[in-house]
């Protein structure tokens, strides 16, 4: 059965390549001379056939997605190869071309496959090939097709220092080679998953009639929080050449960059403001850094935020469509990358999938940040000694055990406590008539805590000067926030997403390290 | 005609508050509660009649939009008011929400109005108001209809000293208020239209089965170009306080955030690089930083770069995918935006409509550099004296005038010039077969110049060695580049896209300034 097949993909293989040859003239065949790369064909053929149709590339996922028909049809299969598995004269080559996690099972003999001594002599695991074949339904389990070579180009071979080398690596080490980290399983799923979230934000934000604004970076207006920013400049590091001002003992900023002192943003709410008392609804989704000198798994110096603000809106309408956010991306996330979140569900985190369905199927919880006092000092009264910081009343600034009792133990799904004592929380977020809380909600989501933190805005301009000075801040730095207060102010709320938890939280990631291509720490500054 | 319609719409608004009254309990109500904020009914009535559906909110660009069947339906219109032209008992309110470049008019009278006299003493320009009534059709010319108010409530009046009272202001002069000037036609126009092009873009990759790889800023090895970095620390800013290495004469940079200098990256490529060797095409799209000193109108200090990197691809899959990539999201902008470009077609550039149709519908101009050279050459030999630079010849880097001579006179459309001369490209270039030009590509367009810079990669490790000697780069400092060389080498190409010069290209902007939110330049960076 299989011998017979080869003998006809052998035909077919010959005038796939000669096909392929003899259509590569015109513009193709000039990029290769240009580019200088000679014509590449793997095997000539003494066959003379009639032309058929040249197989254009098949990326791996539309492979595996086909349907039947596929079978029997010439391909061009171009990836890595991840594993190799010898038989004498027969060979099963894993290829991953990063289209999806599966990869596709390459079978090579003596008998179908041009060269084939050859040519598996230069394969192993890290090699790039490109193998002309058929489709045929697979042998093998877990997968419905393989193809089948006639023949096999090694487009590069793989060193044998390469170290992706056994098939299991600790994540810690991964970290250490992260230029290469997403040729493996668990990186690759997250880095497709976290691309199709962020993909599906700008979908669900376009389709919601938002304009994205991408929001400055570098800023000399950031007061806030100043202690933990990272200073930028052109000034040089020579101590020699630095410019002084007068006194000779301090640097003179006017001949920086920027003409005085600049910084990484820390957010780009302030300026997403301003755009959105303009054209409406906005958001902004970029970079945002934070200089802390913390080396836990859920901080980065460099992360992304997605900062929605909405004119015209309240804490309510914020909490609504934060809600429809994330089930939004979920949803979209899960439908595109079915084998990625098969792996996470499988290999990573059984209740995951679980997990997810009550987060995209089952309302969000919302509970007044009071009630949330009163259900931990109720429960915290049954065993005081099992928690840590025993002691909860108004004004407590809830520890990441009670917010994770809340959202893991007692609601057991996603929970937005909302409306907190004015003094935990920041100078524009809106104070409530009660004189003791804010219009601020933070959304609670098991195995993370916090996801989001969003507010209405204090859009009066007279208590948000007030509560300016209580926070200690300049009004002169701030003329244009307040500004929007003076020129028909108007009711607005927003919110703030950290990108990366939501990576780990629909990833099933434990590290937030792990969650973006190449991460930034103290001390961690490498690729 | 006016006058019985008014009555009508008197009747079915205080119907309308009522219901609006009635409904806004359950969670709504309790927002306000919570949130403080008083009920906002602009008018009591006394007539009571059956609640009818309260209107929710529409936007501007819905209520335009629609067909005629919502001629007569119930409204409410939030926003801010551009223009006020008053006549007695009557008033005609311009009101924008910042959907769509153009207002709604909303006519208030004496007559149909609640509280007109005393509602319109407070409504000037600038103003935030809330308008209740009823869809008529426009008696006015340029709009199909306009919305007869029951009742106008003001949301937030605007100061006196609101700077954009006239009609029209200087671009220059909004930069200075950047912070309000998306409340005007044209930059609230061009914001939305790069909104457009950046949502399309996500959407054009997704739909190619790319992955977004969100690259890092802060980087330590970006060796290329460091005399035009910023830094990046947390050293403090005071002499006296700065760690000194052991001769006390230099910085120690051991002590700052990351353990040794960093910077703000010029470039996601190379980060891209990595993982187009693993998931086979991504792309970035994020900021990158320029500290060069120019004051010209093309450059910015923080600008946006879309860099797709694609495996198993060469230069002309390269120029393939980024004239796709062009035509779909100028075609996804103009449908998404059709109001905003017949502004920038009628006010600000007649000929941009034209321009834009070749763009999107004729295939773009592909010229090797050698070529363009003879063009350039013949055409200057008519009469040098025309050219600020008439010499050039092969090894010549083209220009700006040269450029925009072969995109604007020549060809009359985008066109790419490829295989440019080694010497005057990158190290990362990949070399052709004649020894003497690389495998790079400039896509170059009428008005603006060089809009895409691409290349074929060097993928053979010891050709990328010996560029990387000639260049003076060290090898150590990209041994994370070089692995790619060396495990699973692959044909690789990208290109970069200056996104700000996109938005002014395709918006006929000619200062980049007023293509972004907060431009940031020498000596700028407010907000």
């Amino acid at each position: 059965m299989r011998s017979q097949a080869l003998g006809c993909r052998l035909m077919l293989g010959c005038q796939l390549v000669l096909a392929c040859r003899a259509l590569s003239g015109g513009a193709r065949l000039g990029a290769r001379r240009l580019a200088g790369a000679a014509p590449r064909v793997a095997f000539m053929s003494t066959t003379v056939g009639a032309p058929a149709a040249a197989p254009r590339r098949t990326m791996v996922r539309t492979l595996l997605e086909s349907d039947e028909a596929i079978v029997s049809s010439p391909v061009l299969i171009k990836g890595w190869v991840r594993t190799v598995r010898d038989q004498k004269t027969l060979s099963f080559i894993n290829v991953n071309d990063g289209s999806s996690l599966e990869g596709v099972q390459i079978v090579a003999d003596a008998e179908g496959t041009a060269d084939y001594a050859a040519v598996m002599a230069r394969i192993g695991t890290g090699a790039a090939i490109a193998a002309t074949g058929t489709v045929a339904r697979s042998q093998g389990k877990g997968q419905l097709y393989e193809v089948q070579a006639s023949s096999i180009e090694v487009v590069g071979e793989c060193d044998d220092s390469f170290p992706l080398q056994k098939k299991r690596h600790s994540l810690e080490f991964l970290r250490s080679i992260a230029h290469l980290r997403a040729r493996t399983n668990t990186i690759g799923a997250i880095a497709r998953v976290r691309s199709a979230l962020a993909q599906a934000t700008h979908a669900f934000f376009a389709n919601e009639g938002f304009t994205y604004v991408q929001t400055p970076l570098i800023t000399a207006s950031d007061c806030e929080g100043a202690g933990e920013m990272f200073r930028v400049s052109t000034l040089p590091a020579q101590l020699s050449a630095m410019p002084r001002d007068e006194s000779g003992k301090e640097l003179d900023f006017s001949k920086d960059f920027f003409g005085k002192p600049a910084f990484l943003t820390v957010s780009g709410q302030l300026a997403a403001e301003t755009y959105a008392c303009a054209l409406g609804s906005v958001y902004t989704f970029g970079p945002t850094f934070r200089a802390e000198n913390s080396q836990t798994n859920r901080h980065l110096a460099e992360f992304h935020m997605i900062e929605p603000e909405i004119a015209f809106a309240d804490l309510f309408d914020v909490m609504d469509n934060a809600e429809r956010y994330v089930k939004y991306v979920v949803r979209e996330a899960r439908e595109r990358c079915p084998g990625d979140f098969a792996f996470f569900g499988s290999l990573v985190d059984k209740e995951l999938p679980a997990r997810l369905d009550v987060l995209v199927n089952e309302p969000f919880e919302r509970v007044p940040y009071t009630t949330a006092i009163e259900l931990l000092r109720a429960e915290i009264a049954k065993d005081p000694s099992k928690w840590e910081f025993p002691q909860v009343e108004f004004g407590t600034d809830l520890a990441s055990e009670h917010e994770r009792w809340l959202t893991e133990s007692h609601f057991r799904k996603p929970v937005f406590v909302y409306n907190y004592p004015r003094e935990i929380k920041s100078f524009y977020m809106r104070d409530n008539e009660d004189g003791k809380t804010v219009a601020a909600t933070d959304l609670l989501v098991p195995g993370i805590g916090e996801l989001i933190g969003g507010s209405q805005r204090e859009e009066r301009l007279e208590q948000l000067k007030l509560k300016m000075r209580e926070s200690g801040l300049k009004e002169e730095d701030y003329w244009w926030y307040l500004d929007l207060r003076r020129f028909g102010t108007v009711p607005h709320a927003g919110y703030g997403l950290g990108f990366e938890r939501l990576v780990c939280y629909v990833t099933a990631t434990a590290n937030i390290r792990d969650a973006i291509a190449f991460p930034r720490f103290p001390g961690g500054c490498e690729f």
